[in-house]
């Protein structure tokens, strides 16, 4: 069977990429996501301290910041939105982000001009932030992920998979009408443990 | 960031070794099965014909008889063995069956010598195999797999991922008593579109 085999030898990541099948589209909705090998975003608390269980070096990324270049605005729903405003931290995202929310009213005065407020169903959603040149999207939020791939509407998936069965928590996928079919744009190990594969929406034209 | 792309120019396969991962215990307990991406080893009418939706050279078995040269014996669940007995096909391992089952009778006339009925608690199963001289096992089948992660007895995982969302059907994994930390031994891509994945478990001494 021939296949290559290449040892750790002091990289920190290794990488299979596969042909040219970097997404050049126009307008894509895309996911960046971290979950268990049992495909969990939270476990059964709702904690995601299972995150820290791989030491990270404190200047690697694992290619977010080349994917937040990429993207043009962020779309995600209330609960995201709400959990990132908890964070003791000053507000991470340079791009617009549009809040995806049938109950709240307005954001706060604080984030006004950052965050923006959308209501509707996704089509329509999606028709407005394009018309706003907004084109290239960063779909987060486990219900709002979900809400997207149930429409179809998820074009490339980066997840990064963390070697842990959490036995339980919040679902990344959720029941769908049908079958999709992905194709692998790139596999890569980082730092020994951490699995991130990069797949691309296959539709039949 | 350092890391080694790889272009795809005809290999079958590429593959990420982790260092020297690979199991050398003397019992070890594992799973060797294919998945969609989330999660499904079957469908939601209990079909695996999605398992064709990438073609596979005749002559490729992914590891497979390299992993059954490496084990002992199997070990599965009365439903699984029906199954195989079900498909019209000479029967399918050169080493013995060990069938669970707390219903089941007798093993059929056909197939005596060949497959074993085994009754009682995993531990009790397992100390029986173990003292026929069995020590490595192949644990198969749905609900065993997931009897066997709940007692936290499986000790590697060869999981074979289709990128496919199947969106709903018959999950690998189930709910667990507590979470469980796995190694990466080695990562894999198959014709450009199937992951391989060998995982260990990670137990604290």
């Amino acid at each position: 069977m021939a296949h290559l085999i290449l040892k750790m030898i002091g990289y920190k990541s290794l990488s299979i990429q596969l042909k040219a099948r970097k997404l050049t589209m126009n307008k894509k909705n895309s996911i960046y996501i971290a979950t268990s090998l049992d495909g969990f975003i939270a476990d059964k608390n709702g904690g995601i301290a299972w995150l820290d269980s791989i030491a990270i070096p404190e200047n690697e990324d694992m290619g977010y910041l080349a994917f937040m270049e990429d993207i043009d605005a962020l779309v995600m729903g209330r609960v995201t939105f709400e959990t990132v405003l908890g964070f003791d931290v000053v507000w991470p995202y340079t791009k617009p982000v549009f809040v995806l929310s049938n109950t709240l009213k307005e954001i706060p005065e604080s984030h006004q001009g950052k965050a923006y407020l959308v209501k509707g169903t996704l089509p329509v959603i999606l028709e407005q932030i394009h018309q706003k040149g907004y084109k290239r999207l960063y779909i987060d939020g486990g219900t709002t992920i979900q809400s997207f791939l149930k429409k179809d509407l998820i074009d490339e998936m980066i997840i990064t998979t963390f070697p842990i069965l959490l036995g339980g928590g919040t679902s990344l996928f959720a029941d769908l009408p049908k079958a999709m079919d992905f194709e692998l744009v790139e596999s890569k190990v980082y730092f020994d443990h951490l699995l991130q594969h990069h797949f691309r929406r296959k539709r039949e034209n």
